[in-house]
């Protein structure tokens, strides 16, 4: 099953509405359409037939999905509709991004970015890649469907994208083990992380991770493809500007399997439907490892097995409106002597 | 004006309502309930009287604040209500975290905390943080609120708290200069950022930002005080642990204005309605400052003048139901040669 979101014209302005994606077939089903017509063959009045269907396709995807099983099933029997008034032509209909999370974070699952990355930097990678899928936080207020032209922040000089696939969260759990992950998975989509190179390095010298450097847009796309119908094992990732391939990798490099990276962003808090996890850059998936950078009006196309193709333009240059002026330093440790307080302990 | 949450019971179970809060008075006012009576008044039927209540002042705070202006006024009009039936004792109400934010960061706008910090750890502030009140972004999904008990996950050594304000956005925005933040701006709440010393010190050495070592729980409340009420130049912040008086600091010490943080944040990207932004730690606000930890059990109170007291308990140490198992190194870097590919140019 393709999960995707669509607008479509209303009295108030465009409304996104939900759809099952045949890309084959080359349409999508309005699943709100499917169920309304489905539950007035059933006898509903149009009132309710609407009002029903309405709460069980609403315009997130992170409220639908929190559904459950009741809207996996209704969502499969939407999808096999035989309506016509349904289905929409994929080619005329403009997709959004596929998922709205409450949260979404980037993981660290290919040893093999981490490595190049940090050889380009002359370091080595710390332990702690080791240690654990390690992840960053993403913002999810500047999320970019399919399409969507990419914002080149102000001041960026190096601008570059991430080749990767992200989970997609389909039921709430804490403290998982790996093997009860896959339950807690509603499928996966495409992420392109954009990143600004040169704001990243600086900024992620105070130890709180990228803010700015990637903060300015993440793409999502172009649907969600539940788990049952991708051989997680392998599956082929490529990513093209211009129409030429830059990147190719594929999941069998995983160093951190799916079920150890939801385990790892449950533990000790909780994972929530809708919810997004970023796989982390497959190896030599970004022009930081290729010593190449992208240009303004450049077009990325990402594309995983299984899945689909992500596509992306890069916006032109944006203006600083204000850059902080930089502060003096000036206070001194005010830490009591721990002979006075002990050392960590109660004082 | 004081803007919070509390739960009332229902008959599918407890319900969030928006109150505005007297704490003076000792109540607080159910807004839904003022304003369904203002318009049975006006002439509404009880339908249509409720309907609209309920539009204007839904459970989550994100969404009522986005209604802005609008907003603004009936919460002001909702607050002045003299109807008895809309009031309800503040001693016996169940509150809520007053918000329900789409996105939440802590920033550092405190020198001296990342001074002493830095000390314990026998390093110099990054310069980055003189160039900038760089943040790092929160989990949303595990905020707590007034006498919510604190998750202890399992394998932490070392339990911490951090006395905060926090801004609370009133309206969209991006790339705003300092002189415009104000307008952007709801009111400030307390924030307490529970921290887990002993992951965190270990997680950020991946340069990703703390995760775990916070992730557990971040305590929001006990409501929001628009701007209008407050004195910014030099609000008292208090901490109490078991009734005693760790620390003790004032808004005068910021480094970075209240509007710098909102303009910095705004750069780039957008700030939304309901959205988050943590002022860090003042000075002497935590334990690593003090060499004291927190023990299970403790009772950790937050006090900032003109806004109220944030009281939360420290649980019980939970166990690890599961941790990862370490990798070996295996990948070598696979960056192609820079005379092959150009240097970060167009290859």
């Amino acid at each position: 099953m393709k999960l995707g979101r669509i607008v479509r014209p209303g009295p108030d302005g465009p409304v996104p509405r939900l759809v099952a994606v045949d890309p084959d077939g080359g349409y999508v089903v309005d699943l709100v359409t499917a169920e309304r017509l489905r539950l007035r063959r059933a006898g509903a009045d149009d009132d309710a037939a609407a009002r029903l269907a309405a709460a069980m396709f609403p315009s997130s995807a992170t409220q639908a999905i929190g559904g459950g099983l009741a809207f996996r099933d209704a969502l499969e029997r939407a999808a096999a509709t035989e309506e016509v008034e349904a289905r929409l032509r994929l080619a005329d209909v403009r997709l959004l991004a596929p998922a709205d999370p409450p949260a979404m974070l980037d993981a660290s699952a290919f040893e093999q970015h981490l490595v190049n990355a940090h050889a380009r930097g002359k370091r080595e990678v710390p332990d702690y890649f080791y240690e654990a899928p390690a992840y960053y936080k993403m913002s999810t207020t500047t999320i970019l469907g399919p399409d969507e032209e990419v914002r080149w922040p102000g001041g960026v000089g190096f601008m570059d994208y991430e080749l990767e696939f992200a989970i997609v969260i389909g039921r709430e759990g804490s403290d998982l083990r790996p093997e009860e992950a896959a339950d807690h998975v509603f499928g996966l989509t495409i992420m392109n992380d954009f990143s600004a190179r040169d704001l990243q390095a600086k900024e992620m010298t105070s130890g709180f991770g990228p803010a700015k450097g990637k903060d300015f847009g993440t793409a999502l796309g172009p649907w969600i493809t539940t788990l049952d119908e991708l051989d997680l094992a392998d599956l082929p990732m490529i990513a093209r500007v211009n129409g030429e391939t830059w990147s190719t990798g594929s999941t069998s490099t995983l160093t951190w399997s799916i079920d150890e990276l939801v385990a790892f962003v449950s533990s000790g808090e909780r994972i929530v439907p809708g919810e997004v996890i970023g796989s982390g850059t497959v190896g030599l998936g970004a022009g930081l490892e290729l010593f190449r950078k992208l240009q303004p009006g450049d077009e990325v196309e990402l594309e995983i097995g299984g899945i689909g193709v992500l596509r992306n333009r890069i916006g032109q240059p944006g203006e600083r409106r204000w850059t902080p002026e930089t502060k003096e330093r000036r206070a001194q440790p005010t830490l009591p002597t721990r002979d006075g307080a002990g050392d960590g302990s109660r004082g």
